[in-house]
């Protein structure tokens, strides 16, 4: 491919009238769609330029050679679908799925173009097959081609000669297609796009076998597509969805290192924890191969029916190397007894048999290990992998989540406040500048409101309730009964939250400090009254809880009192966490962001296992 | 505190003439020692302002009041201690643990200032204690307090009698100080510092109990400091490597994302993976909490004998009570032996049981699952935790690591090893401009060669050899036998790759292209002579490889064929893998970099366990 590359440098040198020069994607061969269709005049000062692009076919028309093109399906920067039959969130239809729609367009086309004047081949594969074997009809195919850079596809014109793959295969959704040609004005007068490429050369094609693949089916709505999570990318909405992800993880490290903080990178195997956790292990593996099946009781029966046998042989004068041979094998024996011993022995003998000489579980918050670190650099922060093995399976869980944490040494609750405020805000108007077109699409696609409402958390400010104020709001509440009666004592739960959100504040809404301290975790900073702790909740409409935080409490005799109520096991693990109370301790505060939720919330859309690549929850680990 | 906050906010917007305004530090309730201590003019026109500053106590030196003041210990850009005693990289002295020191700064104050001048007080516990009962002496403290947002530390001027806490307490090493002052010029004219603080009160003492504070008792080496890793961060050198980290992080997302790749969030429970894995589970510990040591042989005579009594009762007409209570306890036994039954049935039975339904694994790379993405979005990155459960224990392996790993459509071999040569060099860059001090302090403390290394590397070009190549020079190697005789076809080992870069190269090297298909994974792709695989290494002295990449299959039958030569197990967990060829496929490369050996070679840190906060390796997971 090296002499496509060296022309396409060439074309791009001599290019000086063009306002933003044609960029070769670095590190791969073609250029990228998104540096041609996301321009300010919409690529039309490129016509004329040769290119080559590759991307994934996400419509294909043909039409027979010498007919008058057809209309474009649709302008390059949305998509060439109807709007989904039903509206509803929970069966967004996925967008390139439209193979079979074909005939739908087909009978657009006749309407739009006079009707009848152009025919558009059926392509069904035995009629190709037998046209293959006589003279096969040559066809200009219009494909649309998407290669994730951008939301918007290009439009490839592409004659059916050029290749030998049968047209019809050729046109299959989710082809790989690289072409090589020019870049024209649509020829159709009623074209919305800008720019098309006129295919001269298929350096590439990766062929896709319709039958097997998933999305080529029907309309799939984004549940079905989770068994699919490999391919689910190439949907425009799951594509969009990851960029919008990309930007925020990138806006979280500006945000934090711009503001004087220090990434930390904070174990995800941990020997601390509370909940339940998943257990990090490589005694199981080990001893189950081995031993399948195999019990104590077994063995040792063994045990005594060889010893028998070697006094048997020893009795009867056998020869030496029988006696030799039995005793060998005893050996053996008492070996795997004494193997299997162990590995039914309890904890301790498990523990020296592990990895790590302890147990060792995943953990669920890096806050711990954080505020370590903000003893000794002061502002401190990390983006990691957390895990709960709750058995819990719905919309908003997961087994894997990731969590933006922040850790702040001389900093007290409303510092963590503030720092939860700016940097949510943060993340919304870095979405609306640097996600413009694919936050367009979401709108489009998911939810309407999602570009109104980031607008609306980044310019306005945030409501605050104390934990008090909140209870007081939902006891006052008509329209709604709850299952657990908001009184002062409970925790907040899913149905008070969605309530204060959606119905009393009509957005977000942070519940601040004086949370009853049995509803906070031990660490949590108690406060004069001796009732109530430091904590608080970033809490928005549909999703919940975004972003929490708390003080922590930094006076050893306090600390030392709640971890001595957790009970006795739990001392010796936290030795190292009250040391950071002995030693020079300081007022501190921190902040954690499920990212996930943040995601859920800047989307629209409704459910945690479309929101991330690869999502594991109770009973599933897909790939 | 909210009041000093108001104090400060006015100070600043009243200064105008400063080239650079104080800032508050944002989320606390102080300054950034960094704001001042790093300003072009070393904070020289700071002079008279006033200021909250907080961090920890580095070295403290006390004069009874009234004497003149001794010459500060050091310039505050650097660390107040003479070079460490041993200057091999394996025993690097921990800068802060002077306190041990005093009598030689004492000796030294004493021949600086004339002799014999000034007395220092000796602050053993019993003398002040008696002196507390009388009338305790009053002391000008000289503290150097860091807060970990620069290397550089401030000197703080405190009268003991600030404090009801004794001096000597105030004075520990480690302790945390927020004290409230304005700054001045040093009062010694011999201070080589520009700025310090007149301190006059302080709003909060953290205090230390030096008989248990680990980083007290005597200069540390790197290697003793691990057993107290939530403590490290507070030594000069580790803070520097932190701060060093944290860049080097930011630096990954900021060169992907401005290269037009997309964060793609790869699960780290995973199902998929080779080599020594760690094991997720939720099986284990509850079976183990519950039935610890009990067989089935056990139960299942247990079942017999209390059947026999229930037949027992029944024949011997008892009353119904006391048969129905054996029966209840019969069907609880049974229940158990059910359960039992399940724990010891070898696999499927296990996983059903197990939280995902299946065995899951931590993820060795995230690569299989960015190529997934990778066939869609075109240029994708991740950056996360990887695991291997290999019983290696030595300078250069960890159980938990860190890769950043990259992946593009359209792209091969050259196309990948350009990244990588692009991304290192990106890497060096930043830091030589983003943590200049970090560096500084570094190449006086760590590896006199750092910086240079990394002037060297990020402006010339990187040495190229193929594979073929490399085994040429090696074994033209006259100086050195090596234990594997380097001969076409073996995998490159430790001892060559140092013996290129440290003796052949005198610098970092790619070994590019070519390898023989034995020595490397099962997915990389094939070269035309059948023989080789197309992937590189890029090797850096004393550490090894920093980059590795590959291209990987793209064609169906040949991966196929190879994931066949697996075994029958292996098959279906790779079917994923092989949609991706089998739908839509395109040549794609890519690359991982280990971020724990990139900070190896930023810093010349000998061991990798000192370049992790919270290291996890064969045998030890601390806190």
């Amino acid at each position: 491919m090296d002499s496509h590359r060296k022309t396409h440098q060439r074309e791009d040198e001599d290019d000086v009238i063009s306002p933003k020069p044609v960029a070769l994607s670095k590190y791969s061969n073609r250029i990228e769609l998104k540096t041609l269709l996301e321009r300010s005049d919409g690529g039309a000062r490129l016509a004329g330029k040769r290119v080559v692009i590759g991307g994934w076919v996400k419509s294909s028309r043909a039409v027979k050679k010498d007919s008058p093109p057809p209309p474009p399906p649709s302008q390059p920067s949305s998509v060439a679908v109807p709007p989904p039959p039903s509206t509803t969130k929970s069966n967004i239809s996925c967008t390139e799925i439209i193979q079979s729609k074909m005939n739908i367009f087909r009978k657009l086309f006749d309407v739009l173009s006079g009707g009848g004047k152009t025919t558009y081949p059926i392509f069904d594969k035995p009629e190709i097959t037998g046209q293959k074997a006589t003279s096969p009809p040559e066809y200009t195919i219009y494909f649309l081609i998407s290669d994730g850079s951008s939301v918007n596809s290009l439009q490839v014109v592409v004659d059916s000669a050029m290749s030998t793959i049968p047209t019809t295969q050729l046109m299959s959704l989710g082809t790989c297609i690289v072409a090589e040609g020019v870049l024209r004005h649509p020829l159709a007068a009623s074209a919305k796009h800008v720019i098309e490429l006129e295919a001269e050369k298929l350096l590439h094609v990766g062929t896709v076998d319709p039958e097997k693949y998933p999305l080529s089916k029907k309309q799939l709505p984004l549940h079905l597509l989770r068994d699919f999570s490999h391919f689910r990318p190439r949907t425009t909405t799951v594509g969009s969805v990851t960029r919008v992800h990309s930007a925020l993880t990138l806006a979280s490290h500006t945000f934090f290192q711009s503001n004087g903080f220090q990434y930390v990178q904070v174990p995800v195997i941990t020997t601390t924890g509370v909940g339940e956790m998943f257990r990090v292990t490589t005694t199981l593996d080990r001893e189950e191969k081995k031993h399948d099946g195999l019990s104590i009781e077994t063995v040792k029966a063994a045990i005594k029916e060889k010893s028998r046998l070697i006094d048997h042989l020893k009795r009867s004068d056998s020869n030496r190397e029988a006696v030799a041979a039995a005793v060998h094998d005893l050996k053996k024996t008492t070996d795997l007894a004494a193997q299997l011993e162990k590995k039914q022995k309890p904890k301790a003998a498990t523990q020296k048999l592990d990895f790590f000489g302890c147990d060792a579980y995943l953990t669920v918050s890096g806050r711990f290990h954080l505020e370590s670190y903000a003893s000794a650099l002061g502002k401190v922060y990390t983006y990691g992998p957390r895990f709960t093995a709750d058995k819990i399976d719905n919309a908003r869980h997961l087994a894997e989540t990731w969590n933006v944490e922040a850790e702040m040494a001389f900093s007290e609750l409303d510092d963590a406040m503030d720092c939860a405020d700016d940097f949510f805000k943060f993340l919304c108007r870095y979405l609306l500048e640097n996600r413009h077109e694919d936050m367009k699409f979401i709108s489009k696609r998911v939810d309407k409101t999602v570009t109104t409402r980031l607008e609306a958390t980044a310019s306005n400010s945030l409501l605050r309730y104390s934990y008090t104020e909140a209870i007081s709001l939902l006891q006052k509440a008509t329209t709604r009964t709850f299952e657990t009666k908001p009184k002062w004592g409970v925790d907040l739960t899913e149905e008070h939250l969605s309530y204060l959100t959606d119905e009393i504040c009509k957005g977000s809404v942070m519940i601040i400090h004086s949370y009853p301290k049995e509803v906070k975790p031990f660490y949590v900073r108690l406060n004069d009254d001796k009732k109530t702790v430091a904590a608080f909740d970033l809490v928005v409409p549909k999703v919940g809880v975004v972003i929490s935080g708390s003080q922590n409490e930094e006076r050893f005799e306090i600390l030392d009192a709640s971890i001595k109520e957790l009970g006795s096991t739990s001392r010796e693990k936290y030795e190292w966490y009250l040391d950071l109370r002995r030693h020079g301790t300081v007022k501190h505060s921190g902040i954690s962001l499920r990212m996930e939720h943040m995601l859920l919330f800047a989307t629209g859309l409704p459910d945690i296992k479309d929101a991330v690549p690869f999502p594991r929850s109770w009973g599933k680990a897909n790939n």
